[in-house]
Parts: structure tokens; sequence; C-alpha cells
């Protein structure tokens, strides 16, 4: 299949750091290029991959201090993919909205995975506009602001297996992994490990919109016994610290769209101690792979229990359930679905109308 | 001919208060219909005009705050105008680099008006990837930083004819309209007249970015004997601020672009001391509707000498050559040559290629 991968400018593609959106289109793009298929990324000329690279902009906006254009030089790299469209059996974007308004100008069938959080009201004109086309959802959770769309399939995040090795442990402290942000808690999972005596380490980046939060809520919490902060790592520093750990702290209080740190946990036996916000339920199951509480007392009740999940049974969730293997498989089915759709002259879509998809 | 104008969503057209881009649309959009043209204006919903009004959202953005979100709306408004484009004979667009993408999908031509400043490096990939794409100019001067783009006319701005009344005069003080901004010198234009011994009106806005720059460098001088700050004027006021205007002060230190003020001040019969920057060199003539000179003596020295321009050839400039009439009939011809250009199948714009216009 002769696939085009849409990538955001904003992080390189793998990120040297922080950024999901990126490495999930990492994943992807990797993995159809090991099946065998014709793939070209069109992402950041600085993208690492096995793919034709077609570059949009020399590097990849955040770390040289320009992320302001990301918007603007999508536009560009637009034109190059759909005015190429013929070359294409699918395209696949990853850059939110921004394929929609190009698709109906061409044969090729136009897929969108959504990335992000969808409960921006502001956006919701952009989205009506554009009801009909194809959309793939990182969890069922996240459609839920706008139910209106055209969801083809939710298709969970997944990673190459042999990404992180599984530590058969036993764990020697809490994980917090990722952001240091309000909505992602980590004040609470600070307080739950105090309050149960067990050690926490948190490798996470601060955003400058966020280091009024940090310096005010979370670095007097620094100070506290048992409480480590170790700034952000690297992917290469993250199997050491999720192996190592006896549960991953994903407390947070937002929609999560999906989640990664979760399964990255998972892969490396580690269970999740999370609340039941966005995606949780859906990608974690109770007592499997992790413990999902609410309260307070509850989360403090958790950790105190993780041992109870097995770490071999959260590894094997992974496999079965996470990897990128299993993501590429769906991927080549709803690609698969929408060729044949646009073959046969139909709405590509319309049997996916109920809103869940066949490729789940 | 069937006409589709984009306007930009970020005042309403015509705007309330400032707003030279927003202005400009509503009188080729007027101006056009009134020749008996089908016109469609794709823009916010409360544009006030004669034309089909396509509305992109309910409301201009600035007023209510929302001006972050003007480059994302334009993109359901962009599909608006493209997915019927063949209802159309030609598509004129005010939205920058906007339309570039979109209109090599459609056999309707596309011109593009560019109304803001080019010299700003990090948009020139995006340009740079269109450079067949034919564009119009507001001024010669403006074309500069973007040399290797498909120029296919220079076309003043013009306004209606009556919108403001001749004043025969004698005008009793300098006017400085429009921003207080560092780029526009209100310091300098003050300066001058405080040197000359003339009074000196203000009537202009402040944004939050040139508070600072208010704060420090005007508001001292609005202290002293002879200089008057009125604040942001509307469309009504204006008339009676310029018209009993000695000259209006256009001491400018950047590459205005076009700068609508000389032209309504000329319609006034006022005539322009200004500053030789960006279009002023084409928009005014030296002695027949106005002074220019650089330095702050020569600046004394002009606006000493104002009353050497007859206020009767500044009004017969501005009928000749900056009316709403002269405006749209240029566009009609160019409108006429890319309607022509691609019926015959040719590049629209070959005989455009040594960057002038026939249309001058």
């Amino acid at each position: 299949m002769r696939i085009a991968q849409i990538g955001p400018l904003y992080e390189r593609i793998p990120p040297k750091l922080y950024g999901g959106t990126e490495r999930t289109v990492s994943y992807i793009t990797e993995e159809l290029v090991r099946r065998g298929h014709d793939v070209t990324l069109f992402a950041a000329g600085d993208a690492q991959t096995k793919a034709k690279l077609h570059p949009a902009c020399p590097q990849a906006l955040r770390l040289v201090g320009k992320q302001e254009l990301g918007a603007y030089l999508q536009l560009p790299m637009l034109s190059d993919v759909y005015e190429s469209a013929d070359d294409f059996d699918v395209i696949h974007s990853h850059i939110d909205y921004w394929s929609f308004a190009f698709a109906p100008f061409v044969k090729t069938p136009t897929v969108s995975t959504m990335h992000g959080r969808l409960d921006i009201e502001d956006l919701k004109p952009i989205y009506s506009r554009y009801k009909s086309v194809p959309l793939v959802s990182i969890s069922d959770n996240q459609r839920l602001p706008l139910p209106f769309m055209n969801w083809v399939a939710t298709v969970f995040h997944g990673l190459p297996p042999d990404l992180l090795t599984y530590s058969k442990g036993p764990g020697k402290y809490l994980a917090f992994l990722g952001r240091i942000s309000p909505e992602k808690r980590p004040d609470l999972a600070i307080d739950v490990a105090t309050k149960a005596g067990i050690p926490i380490k948190l490798a996470a980046k601060v955003d400058v919109v966020d280091r009024a939060y940090f310096d005010q809520v979370i670095k007097p919490r620094l100070a506290l016994p048992g409480v480590e902060y170790i700034g952000e790592i690297n992917e290469s520093q993250k199997n050491e610290f999720l192996g190592n750990a006896l549960a991953l702290m994903f407390t947070i209080d937002w929609p999560e769209p999906f989640g990664l740190a979760m399964i990255e946990a998972l892969a490396c036996g580690t269970p999740v101690v999370a609340r039941p916000c966005g995606s949780v339920p859906e990608v974690l199951r109770n007592g499997v792979s992790g413990l999902i509480a609410s309260e307070f007392d509850d989360l403090v009740k958790a950790v105190k229990n993780i041992e109870s999940v097995s770490r071999e049974s959260c590894r094997k969730e992974f496999d079965t359930r996470f990897t990128a293997d299993v993501m590429a498989t769906q991927y080549e089915y709803i690609y698969h679905d929408l060729i044949t759709a646009r073959r046969n002259g139909s709405n590509p879509h319309a049997r996916f109308e109920d809103g869940r998809s066949a490729a789940r």
C-alpha cells in the first residue's frame, strides 16, 4: 500500500524528549514500513525514519523556539501532500483538523487520527463543518465532546515490543512521569505516596505555563522525605525509571485522551495506580494491569496493595493490546476499508456511522 | 461577473473603528456590487454589505476578544469558498497566503491582494512555496521582500468619493491619525509640531503591545503646550478631524504597505507631511499632495511651508487616483485577464511575469 503519513511539525519524529503524538506517528510509520508498505512521511526534516521523508521545514519547531509557526508551515506541507495525492492509496493525518479542508479535493481517501483533547468549545465550529471526514480516536472517551463526527474506529497507541524491557521487580518506589501541571496532579501523587510511606520519584518536564504551579505547589513538597525530582528524562532513561518502580502514579484530573505513560509502564511490567479520568478505564483493567481509584484514601489503599497486581500480567496486557504491531494491524484494516469504499464510490464510512468501528 | 470576496475575520466589514484591510474589502465589494456584479462576501456574520453575505462565524473576532481563532476559523471558510468554486468566475482573497493552498484544486482562478507588510523572515518559506499564484500589491514598495512572487499588479486603495468631503480650509492644526506605536513615530510628529510652533492633535488607538511605549514616550509629550490627545475616533468623526487640519503628519519609520490615512487626508483636501518610507513616494506627489522629508529640520520646514501645497490639488489627486471607482476598475481588468488566461488554458499570468502589470 502507498501510504502518506502527515506528522505535526512541533517535535522531532520521534521526539528527542517529550512528545506523545510525534512518538506515535513514528511507531506507526516504522511498523508500516517493516510490513512492506511504501510509506512517505511528511514532517520536519530532522525526522528519523525508514520511510521516504518529505521535509516540510528543516527542523522540528519546539526545540528551535519557533512553535508559533507550526500552524502556518502546515499549509505548504498540505499542498505537497494533496497536490501529489494520486501517488498514494491512502493519506493518514495526525495534525488535528488541518487535513479536513483539503481531503474533498482529491480521490485518495484521508483518515485523521485525533491525538489531543477535543473538549475545547472554540474549536467546535471547525469540527462541525467537517462531520463526514473519517476520524480515529485514541480512546472512546476522547470522542465525547464531538459525538456528531464520523468516528470510524478507536485505535489505542502501541509501542515497539522491544522498546522497553520487562523487569520482574520487585519495584522500589512510586513513579510519576511526564509533565508537571495541575491537571496531571503530581501533588496528589506525592501526597498519596507520603501518606503510604513509600518513596516517590518524579521524572517530568515543567513547561513555561506551569512554572508558577511548580514553584508554588510542587516545590515545597519536594522537600518532604522520600520525594525525589529528577527532571525531564529521555527514552533511554525511561526503561530503568519505570522498570524499577513499584507502580506508575497516574493520578490525573483531566480527560486524558490516551496516556502513553500507562502502556510504557505496562511494557516494563509495572502496574499503574490511576484515577478513572479520560481513557483510564479503557486502557487499564482493574486488578489486571493496575488499580483504579478516585479518592485520596482509596489511592493510598491502592498503592499499599499494588503488589496484588502481577507484573507478568501487566506485560502480557501490553503484548496483547498495546504493541505497534496491534496498532498497525488496526490501521491496515481502516486503510483497506477506506480504499474499498472510495473505489466503490460509496460514502467511505456509511457502515461505521453508528460511531463504532469494525476495526476494534 | 460572479465574484467571491474573501475577507479577514478579525474586524467587522467595514470595521467599527480601526481596520484598514476590512475597510478596503468593504469598499471593493460595495463598488463591484454597484457596478452590477454578482458578488458574494465570505466574512464574519456581522458584515454590512449589499453583496450576498456568506458568514464564516457569527461576529468579527477582535471586539469579542477571540482574534487568536482567526487563523483556524479561516479553514471552514476556505472550504465553503473552494467547494463552491464553480459558482464563481473569480475568487479574490484578502487573507494573506491562506488561499494559496486551495487555489490549485479548482478551475476558477484566485487572485490575492496582500494587505500587510511582507518583510517577515519566518513567512518566506510559505510564500516561496507558492511562487506562481497571482498576487496584487498595494504599493510597489510592499513587494520588495518577496521579489520572486508572481506580482500581477499594484492596485492602490481607494475610498468612496463621498465618504469624506472636501474642506477648503484653512487648517488649524497638525493631525496624527491611526495607531500610537514606535514605527508610526507619533513622538516625531509631536516634536516637529512643537518646534514649528503649530498645535497638533492625535486621534489614535493604543494597542496592548504599545501601552509601555505610550506611557513612556508619548504621555510626557502630551503635557506640552499645543499637544492634544483625542483617542480612537470613528469614521464619522474623521471628516471633521482631517478636514480642519493644516496637514496630516505621516512621520512613519517603517515600510508602510499603503497608508489609508494619507488618502483620507487628501479626500478632505488636507496635504500630508510624510517621511519617504514604504509606499509614501508612490502615494504622495511632492508639492502636489504633500511634502516629503526625512530629517527633523526638514520636517519642521515642511510643516511651516505646507500652505504652499494647494488643498484643491490634494482633492484632485484623490479624485484621479484614489477613489473606489479607480480601484474597482483596476480589479475588473485583473479579473478579466485571469478568467481569459484560465479559459485559454495558459498560465494565467505569464504575461505579467516581469513583475509589473498591465493594470497600472
